[in-house]
């Protein structure tokens, strides 16, 4: 596992109920963090109420080594913070090994999702490329309430094989072999996110919110058949189940986000305010580069850029968005 | 306006920004509501902010009289309460007149949505058949919150003439031609609504929540696709945007009577303890009934109905059907 924040220690959680806690590693940045783990068998940071039990020397800051250990790499950083985080491994490290996506996020510079980039800078096989979807927010896997997660992978006995270590008593686990949408869609369901919460923070009632989120299913549905058009029901868990979950819940830092930017923070203080990185503020700038190649009509994918970068009245911007919906 | 309850109120309200009050009649049951609306203009029992400034003798409790006078016929009464509504009324009296259902609900015995039944029993031509869909809680509607509807009539036109006086400052209004799907779908939505309440009262989390709307679209999907075969998008606002604001809003009539049944509460109580009528409650055993015509799968329609009419405990439907899901 790379990364220490909450969906990791969720699950580092999955994991210790399938495989013996000896056979998971874990790198995480902060030697604090690590060190309060190592003796209090907590993250002290997230999701703080689950026992991680895993061998002392299995948790580390030395990123190479706890590669070194791995068959299954599970990518789990804010998707900014990705090539910082492997700044020191090399494709060399990473042979032969499959690497999981948790992450929901594009490079930037890049702008790829995490499988293509891991495919072009690390040569990784797409085969050997996996996703974890939700609808699943982390905080609801320490509670251990029922969960659905899909696995994706273009070969389908891989997605099986590591759903097989996810799969617990809370914890449902689907199959599908479209890598592609499922990330997209995690990408993508971000930036509406915080368009439900800026549209929350100006006013705007369910009504509208459900006319919004009807709206947004069509866009990523667009664009990820413009992307990869394969056969696909977008009204699957992994995608609309996944939308839904961070555009309507309590726990989306996304939402909290736009409903501060709404309300009239500035993104600036809005971050300030947040100890948690909204994913969806980098995916709107990310995903309107991309997009430039695509050319989709993606009306609140833009509204949420235009307010977010080009510093638009998110009243106006908002008011104008109204008129593209149906 | 035949009915007056919140939905009716809104409607009200909608039409009185577009045409004259004098234009307007309303037929409700209640003397004593039609007294205090004359005298106050204000309903006293359904979103009493909202202003109504009708002519006196335009609300009446003699429908024959109002309906007399109609070009709409806007048919707003709980679906089990129509026929008793319309006792009086004949086919003559409603010839020549367009016939709008708003009610969102299937008549007992009958079997049979609005339109259905009013063609049948009253020979109203389908062409003159208008369905009002949501997604728009009345609540809202009183609040001035923008809300998007749509009408629906086999004749474009009469869809649109209709919408005309329906659109305001806060009313967006869409068109559609399928009176069957659409009705069909605003029924269905209440059992789902119906179903997020028991499981959110079971404890399930938003997660879960998250997969059973993914579930129920395509169930809404499947139904309406083998009861009126044509091209349509699920992904609407009149179809998934009527179930999400059902499913996930605080308005929820439907919604907060599940939560109760998932509390414990018996049906019988949760009614008592409700001064509304939850549709979804007859149109889940409705809706069981025609199904046995269609025999569409449908799991989540199935375990509310095995609670709410077979006495099924709701933690063990519902841990059952958590397995059908994905």
């Amino acid at each position: 596992m790379i990364g220490g924040g909450s969906w990791a220690t969720a699950i580092i959680k999955m994991l210790s109920d399938n495989i013996k806690e000896k056979e998971i590693y874990w790198w995480m940045r902060s030697t604090e963090a690590i060190a309060h783990i190592q003796k209090y068998h907590h993250n002290p940071n997230y999701l703080s109420s689950v026992e991680i039990r895993l061998p002392e020397n299995h948790i580390s800051d030395n990123i190479k080594e706890i590669i070194r250990q791995a068959e299954y790499v599970v990518l789990n950083v804010p998707a900014a913070f990705l090539k910082e985080s492997l700044a020191e491994v090399t494709a060399e490290d990473l042979k032969g090994k499959k690497i999981v996506s948790a992450i929901k996020g594009i490079v930037p510079d890049e702008n790829q999702i995490i499988g293509e980039f891991m495919h072009d800078k690390y040569q990784i096989p797409l085969e050997d490329i996996l996703v974890i979807s939700g609808p699943c927010h982390a905080e609801e896997v320490a509670l251990e309430k029922l969960s659905y997660i899909t696995i994706a992978s273009m070969n389908v006995d891989t997605a099986q094989n590591f759903a097989k270590l996810l799969n617990t008593r809370s914890i449902k686990t689907n199959v599908s072999d479209d890598i592609f949408g499922t990330e997209y869609a995690a990408v993508l369901k971000n930036i509406y996110a915080v368009a439900s919460g800026i549209c929350h923070g100006l006013g705007y009632g369910d009504n509208f919110q459900a006319v919004l989120i009807s709206n947004a299913i069509r866009e990523i549905n667009s664009f990820v058949n413009a992307v990869h058009p394969i056969t696909r029901d977008i009204m699957e868990s992994a995608y609309l189940g996944d939308l839904l979950v961070t555009a309507y819940s309590q726990f989306s830092r996304n939402r909290t986000f736009g409903n501060m930017i709404g309300k009239g923070y500035t993104v600036k203080s809005a971050q300030l305010e947040m100890n948690m990185v909204a994913e969806g503020y980098y995916a709107a700038r990310c995903m309107h580069f991309i997009n430039k190649k695509y050319k989709v009509e993606m009306p609140i994918s833009r509204a949420v850029y235009a307010i977010l970068y080009e510093k638009h009245s998110p009243q106006i911007e908002m008011r104008l968005l109204t008129e593209q919906l149906n």
